[in-house]
């Protein structure tokens, strides 16, 4: 059983507007310290698979379904891993 | 200069519809050792600040902008750091 968080994030070259209103608001709030935002999602996935098993897993859940590939780009990391 | 990631979650009580969904689409194509998914939102902050000043401005964007204290807990960790 692997335990693994997907971030899907905006392509750096993409403008991400709900990370702008976002940082205006927090302007707003008085934090002017704050000079930019970002924002994405994640996915905490739960593979009954371990090792290559759960790679292909998520290359195949990511490619196909998670991951708009014209604005998006994704990484993961394995958070648990227990036979 | 401080860089922050804020993670946004539902909490263990919560139910999540589209984290249920997107198991059931990972079903369809046919990864069946996909037990759990849970959906969640990240924000990357630059912070101008260091130390107990960043602390402190995460907690108010959090309380008072981020965060649905109804359904939503998060946490935060630092990704970089630089006076």
């Amino acid at each position: 059983m692997t335990n693994v968080r997907i971030f899907v994030t905006y392509k750096q070259s993409v403008f991400d507007p709900q990370g702008e209103t976002i940082k205006d608001a927090i302007h707003t709030l008085g934090h002017d310290e704050v000079t930019a935002v970002k924002v994405g999602k994640f996915f905490d996935v739960t593979i009954d698979a371990t090792g290559a098993a759960v790679d292909q897993a998520v290359k195949e859940i990511a490619d196909q379904l998670l991951v708009n590939f014209n604005m998006e780009t994704y990484h993961y990391q394995v958070l648990e891993e227990a036979e």
